[in-house]
């Protein structure tokens, strides 16, 4: 017989594992109460006209894409931004602005397989839509800033760029979409040279290629020295300039607003997608060469999608890289407090009252397991231990006839004798 | 430009229908903890292999089969147990018994889409493995109580039968377990007179075909009295009169532990899937004509997937199922007695401090909403009285000069001044 295994690229989360993916989960949740963002829960299987409208040639290639049962052309969505856009464009058309609007869940991408990348991942998907405004922007930032604090992240700094600072100039130089999109490419590779070799290419003036060369190695921490140095470097390039300029207010919001966010301002920075008309920005924490979130403007998507004209921003997070820095700043996930218990019935008669006192005992909020593999005492003792439970309630005829149960701290390995009426407060009590 | 749209039988969730949904995923990740049930996240794409060794042909042909680009046969999960059984049999193989392990999320058929029923719909899922005792069984009614009252549920009942009755005269009475098979799917039809025509015609004798013309007959509330009408008519069938003595356990089990849980007994019950060795159970609603959550014992299913044989039971819920029963039980979501606030800058200039009051509230776990439409003061009080919204904190030049802001309660229609450092205590004291 054939062993059974993932099929290659996807995982298992074992209890351990989910209940740290689940607390990231939650807290992301959290942060979408916290700032006004309502879920929609999309579907997985998606249409792959609507996944493709969006995604760049790199990422159509990789998507899972196969035929249903009735022959539609379907996919698995690989983030959640199309199905957004979607119902933006469409249920939601009518709705007022802004919308802010969370999603999370798994996401589909054949990629190969390393590290913290796997072909079914997890995302929190934050977006603001139907505000050009920088403040706007910021929210985005600060927000991500909540959940990777929020986790109990430290050590993790903001990169931010603005792609309208490059497109600026580029369309002021009459370079071609195509071009500007191959050069935003090379750059988002960091491939500097292949970028400023295609500029060259393209024709562009000796002055420009400067301009271009010295943006490319502007980077920092003094953010807001960088974007100056942008304004200055770009200031004949009229949509450059602006660009910087609103860089700068974003910039200047985000320190406003009292987070203390470890920043680096790039003036080369670039983000795959080719949607993107704004701010961009992204996460790292030094041990993981992959981001753990990153987001930007986009305010032509919605159009995309057959909708009303809608400025936008958005941001996704990586829920397994999270997990993964977490795992690398040795975080570990605060504790309930709670008490788990295991209720051992001395024989198989008195299996009922065990149930009844785990009834008792989940109504006042305890975890309780029953055992129920017919062990002797000794044997289910030692399970417990070994699962490491906090109290055993043994269940026997002689306390059973006054009404009690003996009660075993585990920890402290001794015990006593409770009424069963008694028995919540007992254990609640013991701490 | 084609409307997107969902694809056929898919589904949105809006945040009013999110938020019921995660509340009861909520709950049923609560239940499991105080069960002491550790999740699992598994998944959704796994090898067609797996997933078909032990789903009936009805599920087969209804699965999302594809080829991932790789050329790998693989579809999506149509339910979770294949995936659990193969952990067990796997990863956990050396794990100490029972596992008790819980499982969540979204599943895949590809039925005709009606109310209640998509393609991609939502399941908690519990299995118990290692225990051939009935209160293993008994346990797993209990729990699903348990979700199903902790959702605010009240008029459901459980339907429980044994197959191991039906399944013990057909064995001995020498009926291959192709006929068997047959019989119990027309049985799950409530095709009564076409599985009696089935066993009339297999060559049984007069005696057998009364029993089960009886059986068929046989359920009701007073579960005791039925079961104890089984064991009379089948006691000269030695392992089907052994099925109903272990159906009258775990009834009496479940009895004792307190829950008053609605039941019927009933003889004729079967359950479509073809690997359920003993009790199998059932949970509905009048409204509904679909079970709001179903399962049972399979002892020989760990086997299948290529592991050490393990008795096992498990149970999953439709969580949509769930929800729908909720609607039709006007059941709403518990407040959470949170308040919302919008905050509003009157001038662009003030966009800062209005970023920074928002994270004083949220850092106090206030929701916050800061007003990102550069909208004026009328407009943005409109738009937050619309959304329901609780409090709007109005950021002015005057009140800031003093350190103060003003707060509006929308619902009273009043307002005061207070100072900036007092704030978040200043929303909360007011109620």
């Amino acid at each position: 017989m054939t062993e059974f295994k993932t099929v290659r690229g996807m995982r298992d989360f074992l209890p351990e594992e989910a209940k740290v993916m689940r607390s990231i989960e939650a807290k992301a949740r959290r942060v979408a109460e916290l700032y006004g963002y309502g879920e929609v829960i999309t579907p997985i299987v998606e249409s792959h006209e609507l996944l493709a409208a969006k995604a760049g040639e790199e990422v159509k290639s990789r998507m899972f894409v196969f035929k249903d049962l009735g022959g539609r052309d379907v996919a698995l969505r690989p983030e959640f931004t199309a199905s957004v856009a979607r119902l933006v464009a469409t249920t939601l058309r009518n709705h007022p602005r802004p919308f802010r609007l969370f999603s999370t869940g798994s996401v589909y991408r054949y990629d190969e397989p390393q590290k913290g990348r796997y072909r079914e991942f997890w995302q929190s998907n934050y977006e603001l839509m139907g505000s050009s405004r920088p403040e706007a922007d910021a929210e985005l930032i600060v927000l991500t800033d909540s959940l990777m604090a929020g986790v109990g992240l430290k050590d993790y700094v903001f990169k931010v760029g603005h792609v309208g600072v490059l497109r600026g100039i580029f369309t002021q130089e009459k370079l071609d979409d195509e071009v500007q999109d191959a050069i935003m490419l090379a750059m988002d590779k960091k491939q500097y040279d292949g970028a400023l070799r295609i500029v060259k290419d393209s024709g562009v003036s000796d002055k420009c290629l400067d301009v271009l060369k010295r943006l490319v190695e502007l980077r920092g921490r003094e953010v807001f020295a960088v974007v100056e140095k942008m304004q200055k470097l770009v200031e004949s390039y009229d949509k450059a300039l602006e660009a910087a300029d609103n860089l700068l207010e974003i910039l200047r919001l985000v320190s406003k607003s009292g987070c203390k966010i470890d920043m680096i301002a790039d003036a080369g920075f670039a983000r795959g997608l080719e949607y993107y008309t704004g701010m961009i920005f992204e996460t790292n924490v030094p041990d993981l060469d992959i981001a753990l979130g990153g987001g930007g403007r986009y305010d032509r998507l919605i159009e995309l999608f057959g909708g009303e004209p809608t400025p936008a921003v958005g941001v996704a997070h990586g829920l397994d890289r999270i997990m993964l820095a977490m795992l690398g700043q040795k975080i570990s996930l605060e504790s309930t407090g709670e008490k788990r218990v295991m209720i051992i019935p001395i024989s198989k008669a008195l299996s009922g009252e065990a149930l009844e006192i785990a009834r008792l005992l989940r109504d006042a909020g305890t975890p309780v397991e029953v055992e129920v593999m017919g062990r002797k005492m000794v044997k289910a003792l030692e399970d417990a231990n070994r699962r490491d439970l906090d109290y055993a309630v043994i269940v026997g005829e002689r306390e059973l006839k006054e009404g009690s149960v003996v009660v075993r701290d585990l920890k402290k390995r001794d015990q006593t004798i409770v009424k069963i009426k008694d028995i919540c407060g007992a254990i609640k009590e013991r701490h």
